[in-house]
């Protein structure tokens, strides 16, 4: 990902909180040439990897574990026109918060320990006291349809472009362009970013 | 993309209202093994080919062309809990819709051509009666910074995983339990295919 310095994130606990927070990712991998795109919650554990599963339909579930993935996690973004900056000679650009994770993706298939990751991917995607996983045969048998999946992480690339790159006195214009459209996220992580420049 | 039979969308005029309506995309392409990923504003033109442009600076400005690339649009997405449901026996899932448009890129060098087509994303972003790209020197002179593409597109998928697979009595607890969570754009995209089912 091209990323100028002012837009590129390295603080980890900020890329691991963004993670957490916007798990619905892309998972990318490249076979023969051919480029293969999933759609699945990625869990963050504390090790550091990243685990999720796929239905054994698909491709996802038998890639060639040498070859490197990019697990693709997106913010909120918005359209930024150039009527929404105070200063004059601009051009219509997008603001986006992203990050990707490349790695080595490897199979799980011990069953004992794909249950326990199911245990904990429904901890974190539901609310506390939420739903629990039920420890019976029937939902036990599931485990035959799916394939976990963990990625050794081998590099991050993190960018929030939130116009760092310009004048305060344009930031904030945006933002308030950005507030009269109900665009109320990506103006929040404009101020905040804006304060961080 | 996996699709099961359920949430496959052929309809090319939903496709491409897909894809107008959610233009902020991610292009994927592989050279030599190493995914390339860049998130950016995707034009989709009568012609059937997308159009977008990326900074000179970007990995993206100069890849192989014989090489498919993958464009992925993202529409809304929501965790569906297995407290949602009517009936009983259910697992957490993830309802989202997408897009993968793959293609042959090609690079678009001739000014005119690019200057034309800077017109044309301009008009399709801004809204009506929107700014305008002035015509004069200093923005042209930006053209340099930047280098155009088109893909020609070779293959779609498209996927809406919105329920369609439960009984309508589950279809309609998950859609006021997402409306209770104010998810209101995934509940109206639930209901309107719940009646195509």
């Amino acid at each position: 990902m091209y990323i100028p310095n002012e837009f590129e994130i390295t603080d980890k606990t900020i890329i691991n909180a963004f993670i957490d927070n916007n798990p619905f990712a892309i998972l990318t991998s490249c076979n023969n040439g051919k480029i293969e795109v999933t759609h699945i919650p990625i869990l963050r554990l504390s090790d550091g990897k990243l685990y999720g599963h796929v239905s054994k339909q698909n491709n996802h579930s038998c890639i060639e574990e040498k070859n490197e993935v990019c697990c693709v996690f997106s913010g909120d973004d918005a359209y930024i026109s150039p009527r929404y900056y105070e200063s004059e000679f601009n051009v219509p650009t997008w603001n986006y918060s992203a990050v990707h994770i490349y790695g080595k993706l490897k199979y799980i298939d011990e069953k004992e320990r794909v249950w326990s990751l199911l245990e904990k991917s429904t901890e974190f995607f539901e609310e506390k006291n939420g739903w629990k996983l039920p420890q019976n045969d029937k939902y036990k048998a599931l485990v035959e349809f799916i394939r976990f999946f963990e990625i050794d992480v081998t590099h991050t690339e993190a960018k929030f472009k939130l116009s760092q790159n310009k004048p305060d006195k344009d930031i904030e214009k945006v933002v308030i362009s950005l507030k009269t459209n109900n665009q109320n996220e990506m103006a929040k992580l404009m101020e905040k970013y804006k304060d961080k420049k």
